[in-house]
């Protein structure tokens, strides 16, 4: 069994190891192989963050931009401008309903994009913010999402320093969709990335999950299901400075959000060309989240977070990674949920709470459409 | 009368000259009064860059996010990162048409942001895309719009290092929306903005004007007019490059997109507290784009370029600026237009061609939603 103490030394930024190549190398060929849009139409489960959105996602943006930046697929692209590394990120929000029970589409655009800035070991710092408002939008409810975009960046330190505005006709949009993009200053000396997890790194959650997804799904009111949830949207670079301070192990942090952990560790199994074993019962799920995905037959699993990371870590540090979580309020419930093993290469298994092994698959549809 | 031999030197970036000061304090004093947003809902006037766009930045935007990068609101905002001088910049487009003669929605969120990026003094370098896509979008549509996005980012010379895929529900988008945000070097010394501009300079446009506009208001097919044209769609950093190398008496240079050269005009009266005193018989405008402007009621100076920049320039320097803006394949027809006067301070003035004098204000409505 491979131990942390066999692992060769990180390499420096930019210059992949000889093993960290291996795998670039093994999932670019699988990419060319398997990347083809076959649907003729765009559907709902493109936009899902499971296997229709990442085919999409290779077969015509990667396929078209290819670029060694573009080409991690992580969070935020690493860009070298005059010497100083920076963390670049986008994200457009469609959230549907706009409101919902602890936030609103305005400070999710915000911790959205400071999280993916955070998690790729960037302080983050600048934001753009985009704007494509419908016809009839009433002026209140933007000055309300403002009004949260505003609290949420002087929450995360950042400021917004260039916007645009367009506005379509009434049925072009649904209100309001946001986009906003990060810049973000990397100090982390260290090489983050999911293709860098290896055999014997511990996978931890810094808290429950699910808490989003399922939060807007019922605040959609179509369910008759009363919980007493609210979304855990929040700005998690606090969170990654305690950890990335407490400990040089850790090899990739993401934030759990479209598609949810069983999403995040797929990309993980697949981008390292390892596999992830996660404990079931290890996983930190609220009553209110378990109960109502019960009814609703979703697997918490797959639900996003907004205010949640998962960590790769190397295996002899998971306990330093875990206290340091749970030091820092948003890391209170922090778990270790599994480790990353060796076989079967690619493939994410669960352990389940009935004793059973199952495969942890990405998801072929879309069951929760525009929950970010 | 002012000449550009009475104007105190230019001072180091980030640190206004005490007149640049004044104009800023009056500028600041000037918005607190104005701006409020009367309207209860958002129409298509708040996204036509004219009178209700500006209101809505200045009220709801700028009093939410207010800080000393995003106050100049510039088409880029300059950030400072470990010594490191940054332009960064976003757009959202809308444009409907998605196809038109000369380009698509593709090569305009490429080219738009380069462009934002190239006016403001920076060298393009990374973008971000953000797709919003319709459920039914042919597959076969966004495969042909990022073929051009590559094709225009490839002769921009700027990679799309990161992006993002949402897919909302049939009705709630019109095909396709593009955010790209982008992030250029700036090496450029001096510092530049339309506040900056001052009585004695020159106005220059580099060339013929509304190409872009009228072509796609007439691909939507609704009107019994045709023309032989295309939209003038381009990256201007080469422009650029050449027009800030044979010059240092450049102030401020702007792509002249939604709201056309008479909106630009009127922000930097604004900004500098001047007069802009045009020629109307200076400005190029194509035949088939003055005929067609004739037929819909239209002025073409209104009307969005997607090629084409606004120089403000020492008066000293404007025929060397119009030469070498004539030098490059995109400036050939490039003219000076007018000229910057103390007096009215904010007005842009309009020499007709028929011997009047016109006030030439901001729209306060949309006569043409959706041009980019």
């Amino acid at each position: 069994m491979t131990t942390h103490q066999d692992v060769p030394a990180r390499s420096a930024p930019g210059t992949p190891s000889e093993r960290e190549q291996q795998v670039l190398d093994r999932i670019e060929r699988a990419r060319r192989r398997r990347a083809k849009v076959k649907e003729e139409r765009i559907t709902l489960a493109h936009g899902s963050g499971g296997k229709a959105t990442q085919t999409l996602i290779e077969a015509i943006f990667l396929e078209a931009f290819r670029n060694p930046l573009l080409e991690p697929l992580e969070d935020a692209a690493e860009l070298t401008m005059n010497g100083t590394r920076l963390a670049l990120t986008t994200d457009s929000f469609v959230v549907s309903p706009l409101f919902f029970p602890g936030g609103n589409i305005g400070d999710l655009a915000i911790n959205g994009t400071v999280n993916d800035l955070a998690v790729s070991g960037a302080t983050p710092r600048f934001l753009t913010a985009g704007f494509i408002l419908e016809e009839g939008f009433p002026v209140a409810d933007l000055t309300r999402i403002v009004d949260s975009m505003r609290a949420a960046a002087e929450a995360a330190g950042v400021s917004v320093v260039t916007g645009d505005t367009k506005v379509v006709q009434r049925g072009k949009a649904d209100g309001c969709y946001i986009n906003t993009a990060g810049v973000g200053l990397i100090e982390y000396p260290g090489t983050l990335g999911v293709a860098t997890a290896r055999p014997g790194d511990a996978v931890l959650v810094s808290g429950p999950i699910g808490e989003h997804g399922v939060t807007v799904l019922l605040a959609r009111g179509e369910l008759d299901i009363e919980a007493d949830l609210v979304s855990d949207t929040a700005p998690v670079h606090g969170l990654v400075a305690e950890l990335l301070a407490s400990t040089s192990g850790v090899r990739a942090m993401r934030d759990a959000t479209r598609g949810g952990v069983a999403t995040i560790l797929n990309e993980v199994a697949r981008a390292a060309d390892v596999a992830v074993v996660v404990d079931e019962d290890a996983v930190p799920v609220g009553t209110e989240v378990r109960g109502a995905s019960e009814l609703l037959g979703i697997d918490p699993l797959y639900v996003a977070c907004e205010g949640r990371i998962v960590v790769i870590v190397d295996g002899a540090e998971a306990d330093t990674a875990l206290a340091a979580l749970r030091r820092h309020p948003l890391g209170e419930q922090a778990a270790v949920i599994g480790r990353i093993k060796e076989d079967p290469p690619g493939l994410v298994l669960l352990n389940t709470v009935f004793g059973g092994t199952r495969i942890c698959d990405l998801l072929v549809g879309d069951p929760l459409p525009r929950i970010c």
